[in-house]
């Protein structure tokens, strides 16, 4: 709720869920583990979508490439099937394939039936490129800090330049790991959308804040680059869907992202992931059709107006925590907010 | 099953249906209007997937775009709602405008409160190019046609170059409209996948009748051309389905096609349609998500099987029953089943 | 370029063209038939890429289905094949069946070969429900008025509530069609986009002009609905792009319409079409390959910023153009203009 | 052409290429290195698409998912910008990270740039599951062995159980590592297809030598299991072609599977990558558009029956270079060859 205060601005019209964070979702933790050392500046975040075992009991998911610039790792066994089955990971480019291979080993640590009785597993790691501040060229994301993430995942979880977001920029500024979240209604009852990005993309001068374009504003004084960025968004749902659903919902992620300013550049891999924490489904099924359960159509407009809502904020509420940091090369990328308390200090 | 005895095969491993028809899923009705007078060898054949009003109670629904030289209408709805809310008419690729003004017409009739107090609706017309038996240059699929077919639809209904397939041509011979069926185990359950065709698609030389390239050995005597055809391919099944599975089964038509002797050519609109008659969406909803039922993907497997044999045996059932017409600028198309018997008879 | 008149505003950071139009792309014409009495508010505009003959000299294109509600004919095939070979026509959703048919004899009364020596040929033609000004129920709109339309195209044309945008709402205010135009650089080189829209979407509390959330301020005089509407979005280039670029162009127009105020509604038909008129495909090809230009990936990012910059401006510039408007059922739409004077006139 | 002699058919009707594998491309080369030692049976290959700095110096490309239940990395990046830009490693599908990790490393050490000056790069790594003759849940494949199989990649290669084929299973028999090709005519030209494929899917009743169900003959003497494998099939041209022309080839993939017997099964990641060798995309570019030049449409029919038929041979030619092997669990896999031998011997 910072992002409130500090900017004086309340993005979108729906209620917000308690935290604003994506764990207003029940069920979801995060964990986070930072690399901060010099030239190292990185990490990995991992998102757990209920406390159980995700092989056995998969979540109803969706997805949308809104530029696929990126090396994510699971859409298309997702996009097939329609499920999530690990937790979802988050990086930097290079580390994806150790954090593949720490996700495959910690699938198979609690399933001793993959790979032996019954099928493979779908690892779903999801990067963007933070060589601007970390010496990306090595890959110092290892498999313990997989598992490290994912022990310590909870519901409490920061902001900022943590986790995988460590390296990340955003807009110019110091960007990294933002959530937010929206109540929605769908006939009597209500929902919680929450969102998580790693936000990576965007130039300085495209900035927008609730519709005004501060980016401009401040863009003197900081160097503007090329959009090489990338952003992940994870939206997560405590309202039945089916795969088709959340494949629409995740759509809408372009709307959030449109209004704080990118155009969905063409080096950014702007990737949406969208799962419905209400009903699992199993690997292992008895004779009779599954009974599902999903929101009318009719009511899935307010969905659609959650995401957008909630992406928009999570990208800005991943500029409000970060900090200003010096990584690889001596590259010094600057906090939004020293930004904007500086150009209130002038006029 | 005339094609099993005539032709002396057994496509696939399934069983068959009763008719071996589409009309095996119980509900489903099809209509023909055939125009047979000298250079009009056209028509218009109507589906309809059950026996209500197809806009309040909407049909869970599929398809896959095998090749998309094509102009079928409604798909890019079906697509992102995962429903069909109309009848599905097959004609020729010049009429379909007129077509689709008729199932505007008649869906209209039954419902007064589209477009005004809700939206509109989405036709699904289907077609392909019979212009070398039809003069396709002038159109004479009329609406009275269209609302004939619907009005004549009944469980029994005719094979060969009747309705929409009355001027096409398959494999160089004389194609149209074919039909079969299969049973399908999924856990403790049976249901019945059909599959109904307008085949207009392939060359001679390819024909392949359960294995046997039949094409070669009568290719001597017959003319080959491109293949400028196109396939409509409509399946249907009373067990229980997402969209995300029926699109799943729709794809499943490649195997079919390909087994009786198709490349998917470039220059056919090869296009395939699934929906399940398990369950009805409704239109107008109550406070409450809706309560589905879906097959565990752990059982969709023989619906694929069933999905490519009923697709096969479809397209050897329209050759089958095909009959030889002449046509606009007097071309003529034999029937296979006559070349078969000259075959016999040489040798 | 009334709109940065009128609203004071100047939408994003690149140049316009000279007419701030689709026809800034040279070659370009565009025509209206625009039906007005009483309950009849409809109509049908023609976008002509060339002036030739577009069968014969086909033009690569793109699309994006940003939101697939709705019933656009002749995306199968262009995704297929990633060109467009007739005039675009833009209509009311019912009457997509008679401008379908018009397309088809406009088309095989320029070409003989359609349909006898050569293959069929695929209509463009989008479409918006008018319902709530217009009686649609009736198809009013003749094949007359596609010739008509076709043939009164020019370079100078009308926007507003005009042709196939007659009867169009958007944002709860009077919508229609809408244009605008941006200059590129790619290189060396400078490029025009065009952009022109037919505007039938959102809701007022919404409507955001540059940034300024103007609905809200204007909400609490007019009612607001449900957003059924759509947006057809034709976007233009004189720089010569892959079918591949184009539809990667295509997508950025989620930015243009979710930065004037859209959610990409669930009820809305929210299609983009591009094409680049900087080279021609032809239908009949010699024995060599084509030799074909493209901008290099690395100078796109400018066109997704001139393709959501033409879209967010086109948008406002329907409502800018609109007039008050009574039509079926006493229905009245408001002028964007009217209610921003009154505003100031209170304020 | 082992195969042609030994099951004494000819698959489809174009003539093959000299060494009938995808080497027949021009500048393809192709290494591997195979892990056996007892219950390790897998291992690792790579195709270089030409001899250059592949990053530099990109190729278009395109692919199909023909059934998601696959993890192959870089799909997402290959759909939005249709290149490939890394050689192809294909191994087991618990081995994708490291192999991942390995390609980046690679590339990293021929381009300095990469990860500083410019963005990242997109590694295609593809895999199947070799997990009931390798203890796939042991990592066995280590980097070196990735870049072993870079460094000793050459026109000529083994098929059969090798590289990444080695624990394969294809029709429950022995499967891996099989590559066919065809020379095709386009106007005046003559170009090649080639075809490498992994092949690792279908049940042993289904499988289908040039039509004759062969698989149903040796049926009884070998237990069948679901399928749960997967085929990688990567197809090369040196015919000059756009993205979206290489994405149709890719689909036809479809055609050569189904003839040999495949359902698509739902546990089969069937995924099929193709590119062009005519003409390489430059990463850095001068302010010029790229000159390009594409096969006309016409002619790309031959192109979809040389894909097919070399997916077709390709998979039967893996099975005939199969020999029996034990593995992990004391599981043992038949060569076809030696089945066929039997069936000849009792007959």
């Amino acid at each position: 709720m910072g992002i409130q205060k500090q900017f004086d601005v309340r993005i979108g019209t729906l209620p917000t869920g308690e935290r604003n964070q994506i764990t207003d979702v029940k069920g979801i933790r995060v964990g986070h583990v930072t690399l901060n050392e010099g030239e190292v500046q990185t990490g990995v975040t991992a998102i757990l979508p209920h406390g159980g075992n995700m092989f056995r009991d998969k979540l109803v998911a969706g997805c949308a490439v809104l530029n696929g610039f990126g090396k994510t790792t699971g859409l298309v066994q997702l996009q097939e099937l329609g499920v999530i089955e690990t937790p979802i990971l988050l990086t930097n480019t290079f580390a994806v394939g150790e954090v593949y291979s720490a996700v495959v080993e910690y699938m198979l640590s609690s399933n001793p039936d993959i790979g032996v009785t019954t099928c493979t597993v779908n690892p779903i790691v999801c990067e963007c490129n933070d060589g601007d501040l970390n010496d990306i060229r090595h890959i110092n994301v290892k498999r313990e800090h997989v598992f490290e993430a994912l022990r310590n995942a909870s519901e409490d979880f920061a902001e900022g330049a943590v986790g995988g977001g460590r390296g990340m920029i955003c807009h110019d500024l110091k960007g990294g790991i933002g959530s937010a979240s929206r109540i929605v209604k769908a006939g009597d009852h209500s929902y919680t959308v929450g969102c998580l990005v790693m936000a990576n993309h965007g130039l300085l001068a495209d900035l927008t804040i609730n519709g005004r374009n501060v980016g401009k504003e401040i863009a003197d004084r900081i160097a503007s680059k090329k959009d090489q960025g990338s952003i992940i968004m994870i939206l997560a749902t405590d309202a039945p869907m089916t795969n088709r659903q959340l494949n629409r919902i995740s759509r809408r992620a372009a709307v959030g992202l449109a209004r704080a300013g990118s155009f969905i550049g063409h080096g950014s891999g702007d990737i949406a992931i969208a799962f419905s924490t209400a009903q699992t489904i199993p690997h292992y099924q008895g004779p009779d059709p599954l009974a599902l359960s999903a929101v009318h159509e009719e009511y899935i407009e307010d969905f659609f107006r959650g995401a957008a809502e909630a992406v928009e904020e999570s990208v800005l509420s991943a500029l409000y925590h970060g900090e200003t940091i010096t990584g690889v090369r001596n590259n010094t990328v600057y906090s939004l907010r020293e930004r904007l308390a500086e150009l209130q200090t002038k006029s």
